[in-house]
């Protein structure tokens, strides 16, 4: 494994809050289907369980926003589900459904049997990816792991796929919260599993999606979803190999409990759009770095708009050029599949060329 | 038109901060599919749409709520895009798909050829049924009108349906802020007149739902939604024949934004079940009631949980039992179709029967 820093590494000082160059920038979901050249190896691998579980297809996937564009991260490309199929609950896709599993997770008895795998044995496709992409990468920029949050994961886990209201989910955690808890701690504990292999095999930061921690009551939000990103974090490899290993979360409508998940233990909070950087800026102090938070579909305006908005974004934190420390620019939620790839240029030289 | 006070006036109290003698309950989309009679008077219509066009059938299913509970305010059974609809987009409902509009809203020719409708020519089933429905109410409880809110009309117009990432109305946010400015203030015009014509056929209060304004980043909330509750509050009567008529903004997921929200100069701010309401009763003060906010789902767990989680949002907020003022119970969002409808009784009473 490669153990020298990245030439670039503004987006870990900017997570550790130390000087940095430039603002950094990286976009979720960034290899995506946006990308024709994405759609192409998606084609070829045949599906897209097939593109995650072949470490070669991953790597270029990864790679291919980083030969378009100067950006300052690669992220692994897997799914956020990957844990809960090696848990033995059958991932699958159904077309323009969305991911689905054979073996939903409701019954006391099945709950009782929920192991958490051993990356190295269950998970190996993932390892391999990271190794392949670091080498790949030749230490250009940061490779982020990530993984989806306990409850995000309880949620399809539960659901058995996608939900409008979580109704499965909800269900047991008033009715049953017991049982929640201990799917929670199993995936906890297979989370924290997962990060530190990925961090082992070359991850040099680590991010946590948690997609549907949003739709929880307030009360429940801290029981059932940052309780258990508070132990992951708590569990994580804080250094490897001398390097310092930030760790992000991101829970989406999470605008209301900024403070608490700072308080995590966490470097860097991701933001959605709805947050006004700079009011989030100035609840959590400086405690932790903010990635975020572009609205998305301000990328299908013409470029003058995407810049003006970035712009309104930079402005609102409060500091970026030479020595800003503490901003990842990123969008709020994914990059939409209808994003024309020219108008992700023209965030990105914003971005970088931004004085404020 | 009768013109007396409600006998049970504890909802209207409540949100003009009077003291009351019970804490007041009623819950969103109440006459629902959770309810056996409401599906049955729903077959007999045919469909949806002719049940919200017939004053007598939506008169029987708004009173169906009050005969099996005792709840403290009616509303009006009707539809959100029913001003859509007057403006001759054409609404329609896919079976399983929810409401679509013949006629989406893109081309400038067709926006600039908008116009608010007037609700005595071409919404006069809807007068037609609060009259109908003040009538059979007989003073009992208040009959509360609504609308939805301009910007989440303007999401159905524009979409023609439903949106998980509202692209097309995003798109014409950041591109064309004009073309979306002139639908947001056409429906502006037309929610006054309607929500106007609904007090004057005897609504006693109005709720404005803005079901999509969380789905907006921080400055465009301000800019495209809250702007246009303004001005639709600014325009509303604020009495009719002698009373006061209470307005409530409820905008989902807009938890952030609560301050603003209650300078609005609305009576009552809606609250969903992200907030804690003792956090939002802090933030906002004593300018506006607040209304919610209970977890929906929490209605699938047994009743005692019901109590519990009821009793923790009383507790919450701070103030109830006699002499309590400027909290009317709700949930945070519509009531599900999949309640068990005895669990709402267990919700009711355990409202009315707190004593702080």
């Amino acid at each position: 494994m490669p153990d020298s820093r990245p030439r670039n590494d503004n987006f870990l000082r900017a997570l550790l809050k130390k000087p940095v160059e430039r603002t950094p920038i990286w976009l979720m979901r960034q290899a995506g289907r946006y990308l024709p050249e994405y759609c192409a190896t998606r084609q070829r691998a045949g599906d897209f369980l097939s593109l995650c579980k072949s470490p070669d297809l991953a790597c270029e996937v990864t790679l291919q926003p980083l030969a378009r564009y100067d950006l300052d991260a690669a992220i692994l490309f897997s799914d956020i589900l990957t844990v809960p199929d090696a848990m033995g609950l059958g991932l699958y896709f159904e077309t323009g459904e969305g991911p689905r599993f054979q073996r939903p997770l409701r019954e006391e008895s099945a709950i009782n049997r929920l192991l958490a795998p051993d990356p190295r044995e269950r998970l190996g496709y993932v390892l391999d990816a990271v190794r392949t992409i670091r080498k790949a990468l030749d230490n250009a920029v940061p490779l982020i792991g990530f993984s989806g949050s306990p409850y995000t994961l309880a949620c399809y886990m539960v659901e058995g796929g996608g939900s409008r209201d979580f109704r499965h989910i909800k269900t047991m955690l008033y009715a049953r919260p017991d049982l929640l808890h201990r799917i929670l701690d199993v995936t906890t504990e297979a989370v924290i599993a997962y990060l530190n292999a990925q961090i082992e095999c070359g991850a040099q930061a680590v991010m946590i999606f948690d997609t549907w921690g949003g739709s929880l009551a307030d009360a429940a939000y801290a029981e059932f979803s940052l309780a258990k990103l508070q132990n992951i974090v708590a569990g994580l490899h804080k250094t490897w190999e001398g390097e310092k290993i930030p760790s992000i979360i991101f829970t989406k409508g999470g605008g209301l409990w900024l403070e608490k998940i700072a308080a995590s233990g966490c470097d860097g909070v991701g933001l959605d759009w709805n947050v006004n950087i700079g009011d989030a800026r100035r609840r959590v102090g400086d405690k932790v770095a903010l990635q975020g938070n572009l609205d998305p579909n301000v990328l299908f305006a013409p470029p003058e708009t995407i810049k003006a908005e970035a712009i309104k974004v930079l402005t609102a934190f409060g500091v970026s050029g030479p020595g800003s420390t503490g901003h990842v620019f990123n969008l709020g939620h994914g990059i939409s599949q209808f994003t024309p790839p020219e108008h992700v240029e023209a965030l990105v030289e914003t971005v970088h060329n931004f004085r404020f």
